[in-house]
């Protein structure tokens, strides 16, 4: 397991790092940031695991989107919660295409695990962000397995979706801004799902939350989500379609539609406190 | 005056708005950011003008960097402090060489009035930012010329610390971090020097934050300044042979060393609330 240190950097009396590893699930080196809140050296010492959050950006995002423009780490830091962000795709595949502005392809993986050639190889997300990753940081820094929260913003918010309807388990609490919610029944996540799984429909029903809503998939948890409602990509994602899947099948979503605001990061930094004190609560 | 809004985004309750016009001084477009608090509409109506902070960014930034990684854009929003952020340098002027990572270039004015062939016709940033772009948005929008504060970071906390030396009519307030402070001292600024003024020794004075200090200029106020002692570039900015002219000048200098901290916007984020505050404190 050997774990490359790229960036060390002080950040609020903890530290923001950003690491790179060979991924077995990718197939090849991948890197994501970790921060870790002050007091983390008192943590080990005293055999403390923190809670933590996992940050899923969105499309042509990468490790170091949610990190730099959604003011998160400052209340992590303030609430002694650590943050892991993944990249959003492998890269470095070698796959003809892939870096043509997808999906399918680099920074447009969906978060979900490919089965078609040749995308099945290395596009395994799901498998990634949901188990390589966490125990990979639990491993490296004391975070606690039983308080991982997830948030995730556009394609990252459908990444979040996805892990904690079909895994709650593994995600104590979950948030979501601007969602990707409804992928099969939008040009967008059609074009995704057939790249990655062709046409089998039982990979298409696995990775869409709505449908995974529908056929009974659900969290304990309340599931938080922002969405504005001058966000240019309102039609595609479709929180109408989750917000009555939700309604119908009992799963408690808290959204929150919010005049003026867009789809950037100003929309996600301006009610990111609200998400931090979310998961707070939750995994307190 | 045509001004154009690039963008407009709703942003904690406030906006967050990046604009082009054609800039006199510059004898170019210019792109800069304006984040106005939540309330303008009422301070409008009311014929109030709010405080505001200028930022200027270090080498090979833009408009968006200090607003984007900063976190300063919560702190003014809750305090009702707007935000102007200009470029780094004109862009577009077309001088041969200006593109190839500078000083001199593009990203790398220094935020001087350059007087020398090729530079002198577009590089005029100290105007820019001190005269022109100020005037604009305070004609823009509801901003009090009487409550204008600067922060600056690396060659931005240059550009600050100059024109709060120079012109303190015009500054009430001003902070730094990790400032260039002894320009005509250090290899990288008798680059820009040579390059934006040839072998003129009083403009090299004129634009030097500690030979201005040693020559008998003074900011009322005092000057908030954060240094990281893990920055890579300690020896280059010179902060030593800042706060040694502060101290026999009489300039009242609140210089802070910060151990373990660095050079990038993760040490800005780190301490940006203290000089929200300092700000505040002197603009009421």
């Amino acid at each position: 397991m050997a774990v490359e240190t790229l960036e060390k950097h002080a950040c609020f009396g903890g530290s923001l790092r950003f690491l790179r590893h060979e991924s077995a699930e990718l197939g090849v080196p991948a890197t994501f940031g970790v921060f870790l809140p002050p007091g983390i050296g008192n943590a080990r010492e005293a055999g403390a695991r923190l809670p933590v959050i996992h940050l899923l950006a969105g499309l042509h995002g990468d490790e170091r989107s949610f990190l730099t423009k959604s003011g998160i780490v400052r209340l992590a830091a303030e609430r002694g919660i650590a943050l892991v962000a993944p990249d959003t795709s492998p890269r470095g595949a070698g796959i003809p295409g892939e870096e043509e502005g997808g999906p399918p392809g680099i920074g447009a993986s969906f978060y979900v695990d490919a089965t078609r050639e040749p995308w099945s190889r290395h596009y395994r997300m799901a498998s990634y962000i949901g188990a390589e990753l966490p125990a990979l940081t639990e491993a490296l820094f004391p975070l606690d397995p039983a308080r991982r929260g997830i948030i995730g913003h556009s394609m990252g918010g459908m990444g979040a979706l996805i892990q904690a309807l079909g895994h709650p388990e593994r995600w104590r609490t979950v948030s979501v801004f601007a969602p990707v919610c409804f992928p099969s029944a939008v040009p967008g996540g059609q074009k995704a799902f057939d790249a990655y799984f062709g046409g089998d429909p039982s990979k298409w029903k696995e990775y869409d939350p709505t449908v995974m809503l529908r056929s009974g998939k659900r969290h304990p948890s309340t599931i938080l989500a922002d969405l504005g409602l001058q966000d240019p990509y309102l039609a595609d994602l479709r929180l109408d379609a989750l917000n009555e899947a939700a309604r119908e099948s009992g799963q408690k979503l808290d959204l929150r539609r919010h005049d003026e605001y867009d789809h950037s990061y100003w929309f996600v930094q301006s009610f990111i406190a609200d998400h931090v004190a979310h998961h707070a609560a939750g995994l307190s």
